[in-house]
């Protein structure tokens, strides 16, 4: 008996919303559906898969929200419309790929787990708040939060003001073995969404934060707390580029640990966009050996085959998988 | 090997917000901190536990956000702010039993699972919409919702004018497998939340209805498909009543399914509070011949134990459990 492989995929915020989408829920769910038709095509190839996602637009959603009737109703914390988020995404992509499993006549149980991810309370991002969330102020409004509430705010490219909240380290996944018991029960399970909600653990005692992980660390987190043999981000570009946008701009098929960390050190990867991405699947490969690998969404199954995207492993390997 | 029992639980709203309280985060995640404590000790004394409850206050928190942010970000349907509901309570129950199981030297998971629970497209309900959700409307705005979308509204108790929708019955858990899998694996369940996120099957492709499902029925239901033992409604009244608020009420420490059915034929529990929780343990008990209680949220180990609440059964006996 072959053991199925195990393919953590992190889908990135296109998977749901697509540039400039307003996030009406019909639109949502259309964007999921055509994704969860790739992570079909996948579980015929043998995977098993597990799925964490992006939540920026959604929590930001629910931040509007939540300001928008804070006369009315209470605003409930970062780390709690973190939760809803999950709820929300998790329930789009459970129905449309359960939905579009049984058309092919598996039926093969997708579940959402509300996860939590650990992060260190000493995690040096908690000084430096650096993540914009929820609603656009004016500057007065701004700094009145500031003075009042101690929070950090920035001026965000001529839009207005926005909050800033710590973007720390992903440590450890909370619900780590109940997503394992699932998967060995054959189920698909949608984790870990928005890079999970963060917990600080103050001896065995979890408290919500206010602050938000990077999808893609924190899907590293779960793919290596998992012991998952792959590690998938599907992102908007077919491949990592160095020299990007530059005359010399090339795309790679492969990357060894030892380009990716001289890529790194020569700055090819930006903070707010490949940077994480490259820095996840570096993590993952010294973290578990295996294979990660950066590709579009269209190009996902051809991704894992070894015919596009960017593989990244120890020597540099690509064969097919 | 003694098998441990497996409850369900399903918890009132008074579990998660007091009568008199808005909805405050901390306020809501103290009570169910209390709520839990309840919990712990009854896997103390050996019970398997899955949870379910209410989502009342919450969705309908989240559907006044969604209304006042409006004008800014799309509003969600009502399936949707249920599957948010779910991860917001989940993620207050999961957090607070895990840290008082932690506490006493447990390291039970706690996970909490979006849930999806099918109902009858041709539920005599979708042509009787009964259920108040939402923001209070005036007059007009309630009118024009009428004639524009079609929706159902009625004047509330001089409060103003609020949609309702239907309540239909639930029929199957869509997530069974998986709930199983995790009670098996050992871990303590939180699903079902507000009676389940309510989809009609068709032909195999789900797809979420603007509805509600009476969240003690959900959880017979629920209770029913994992072959629990023991069916446990927690609410705010010791026991249930007959001639309830007139001169000869009493208060019944047990009921056969003969005394139920008699009871209920008199008239003796009304729509809106004890009829579908006596209901649902009827239902439980019908369907899997065990054991359904009716308690108060601070007597639930007595209750289980036989020294507190109402105890429905086939036969009506009562013995220590």
């Amino acid at each position: 008996m072959v053991i199925a492989k195990t393919v953590v995929i992190a889908l990135g915020g296109n998977a749901i919303l697509q540039p400039g989408q307003k996030g009406v829920y019909e639109e949502q769910l259309e964007n999921v559906r055509k994704t969860c038709v790739q992570v079909v095509a996948m579980m015929e190839d043998g995977y098993r898969v597990v799925i964490t996602h992006g939540n920026g637009p959604q929590v930001g959603n629910i931040l509007i929200q939540n300001e928008a009737g804070s006369g009315q109703v209470p605003a409930m914390p970062l780390d709690v419309c973190g939760a809803e988020s999950q709820g929300l995404i998790g329930y789009m992509i459970q129905q449309s790929l359960s939905n579009l499993l049984r058309g092919s006549g598996e039926s093969t149980p997708v579940v959402t787990l509300v996860t939590q991810m650990v992060v260190d309370k000493r995690d040096p991002a908690f000084q430096k708040p650096t993540k914009p969330v929820g609603p656009f102020y004016d500057e007065a409004k701004a700094r009145r939060a500031m003075a009042e509430k101690g929070e950090t705010w920035i001026e965000d490219s001529g839009r207005g003001w926005r909050k800033v909240v710590p973007s720390p380290d992903p440590v450890r996944i909370v619900e780590r073995d109940a997503i394992l018991a699932l998967v060995e029960s054959g189920a698909v399970v949608v984790a870990n969404g928005g890079g999970g909600i963060p917990v600080v653990d103050e001896g065995g005692v979890l408290t919500g934060v206010e602050a938000v992980i990077d999808k893609d660390l924190g899907g590293q987190r779960l793919a290596a707390d998992i012991g998952a043999d792959v590690f998938l981000i599907l992102t908007d570009v077919p491949r990592v580029a160095i020299n990007y946008r530059k005359p010399d701009q090339m795309e790679l098929d492969s990357m060894t640990l030892d380009e990716v960390e001289r890529y790194q050190r020569e700055g090819h990867f930006k903070a707010g966009s490949m940077g994480p991405k490259v820095e996840a699947c570096r993590r993952f490969v010294v973290n578990c050996g295996g294979l990660a690998i950066i590709s579009s969404l269209d190009s996902a199954i051809d991704a894992l085959k070894g015919r596009a995207g960017t593989w990244i492993t120890a020597n540099g390997e690509r064969k097919p998988n």
